[in-house]
């Protein structure tokens, strides 16, 4: 693909997951604007955003602003902030939103794109997102497993006309140019969900042990508890209505301890930084469904609770 | 109570249990020798016990040896190692305990008594034990809360002749005498699991959580999650054919929050010190009883889980 065929993309929300897919974007010579806080924004401006890849190290050149007004020449939004914000981000950039422009969510959680849509009007895409990355000084992200995106709408949120579907099918095309493995799902939901309880089987558990993926996965007592969060987790699907994929979940989770053996959890991170997790919108989200749908999940309640004491503490 | 009718005491784990109460039994004038590591026992020999009271700070001069050999003039033993070294320890103390001397298990955990009996025939007392205590250097015990014993014998353990009852009824009024409150049970069983409950509800919850025992209490989830530690030992323990004591044991135990406040679980000093924890005979022990009664406890078995990763990561 030739430079001048690549549309504008802004990342609003300059994190790990964020730095990962713009910088990945960026080195495959599409124009990116990474949006986020001070220090990652003036460290990026200096000397670009610093890429501690799998494959390769780099200093990679890309724009970088802290005003989300950035977005407005965007083609393609990315949406990547921490769950705990989706609200409050998505109202402030919908007076820059671009008419016709792509705002993909790729967060954690399985209700974003719906709390988008309620507080912004914004009609969003969600992205099941399969990376393991951070932030490891500003300015400075380091890759350490997989990198895929699974794309698509939810329920009730394509159109006739088929061109929500011809947007999917251009992005996962963008993306797989710049060298990110994507394919658009017509059930992202059942992604989504799937991803939320990889989330809920690995990081809680991952942070308060602190303990990697693969270690986490190979304690046989922190292993059988991570299993239990995913049969909690089936029970609440099922009760409310998701389709998953087809795949032995149980199987399918754990194996995620190899292809990202080395990964610490997103959690893990916003407690080290003393920054507020996601856990409402993993664990917690499965106890609330859960209690509205009659499934017990005392083994997703545990993790919630513990890591909300530790979020007071640290 | 004159300095000469003190029994000869001997405290095997001089860790912060054994160093309350023997610092406790020495500072009334008993004859008392503290057994441990050569860290505390050396500080110990050069300067005293440094006993930080709540109501008093002091140093207390008191015999200490590394050697388990010291218990042999001791008419009176405190058995208050880590639930661990139990089998260990019983068998290295078999050879110089005096004849006739007491034995008391001061342990957290329910099965010490019959575990000291399984492997070094010993008929030990059992004691369950209510103090907020920890060693915060060598030779040196902070109290923060609490101090007081039940004593008592297991259940088939009492002879016929009352005289293991009139051992009991001795040491408690020592221990009176020494500042400790002390009462004697006819169901220490009872008051075990009792103890064992608090245990299990605040242990694994302040150390995965890094709060003392009022902040983890007061926070609303982990309270909740607390609570259900308590339902599901309640279970076990009438799975198991246990008379708890007639107390509302939900609201006895989250009580310990404010009577202990600032208390910092020894679990989370074991972990502080890269030590083996006790969680195997805490939320452990629970999870193996229910298994064997049919009782479910995810909620321990989580807990017992994240503690046993962490004490790998530590």
């Amino acid at each position: 693909m030739e430079e001048n065929r690549w549309p504008r993309f802004a990342v609003v929300g300059a994190g790990a997951v964020g730095c990962y897919f713009g910088g990945m974007l960026a080195r495959a010579g599409a124009p990116v604007t990474l949006i986020g806080h001070a220090p990652h924004v003036e460290a990026i401006a200096r000397q670009g955003l610093f890429f501690d890849g799998l494959h390769f190290q780099q200093h990679i050149p890309v724009s970088a602003s802290t005003q989300v007004s950035a977005i407005a020449d965007a083609e393609i939004v990315l949406f990547c902030v921490k769950t705990v914000n989706t609200e409050e981000t998505a109202k402030s950039l919908l007076p820059h939103l671009a008419p016709g422009a792509a705002l993909i969510s790729l967060q954690n959680g399985v209700d974003n794109v719906e709390r988008i849509r309620s507080v912004a009007g914004i009609d969003a895409f969600a992205a099941a997102v399969y990376v393991a990355a951070a932030m490891t000084a500003p300015g400075r992200v380091k890759h350490s497993g997989r990198g895929d995106l699974i794309l698509g709408d939810l329920p009730g949120r394509a159109r006739e006309d088929g061109e929500r579907q011809r947007q999917l099918e251009r992005v996962a095309s963008l993306f797989h140019h710049a060298g990110v493995p994507c394919r658009v799902s017509d059930n992202v939901e059942g992604e989504l969900w799937m991803k939320l309880i990889l989330n809920c089987a690995y990081n809680a558990v991952s942070a308060l042990g602190r303990a990697q993926y693969r270690r986490a996965a190979g304690n046989q007592w922190a292993r059988a508890v991570m299993v239990k969060v995913i049969e909690e987790a089936l029970g609440v699907a099922r009760g409310t209505g998701v389709r998953l994929p087809e795949v032995n979940m149980v199987e399918s989770v754990l194996e995620i301890s190899e292809s990202m053996a080395n990964a610490t959890s997103s959690t893990a991170q916003d407690l080290a930084r003393g920054k507020p997790t996601e856990i409402d919108s993993l664990n917690g989200y499965l106890v609330r469904r859960g209690a509205e749908v009659g499934v017990a999940t005392p083994v997703n309640q545990t993790l919630h609770a513990l890591v909300k004491l530790l979020e007071e503490s640290v």
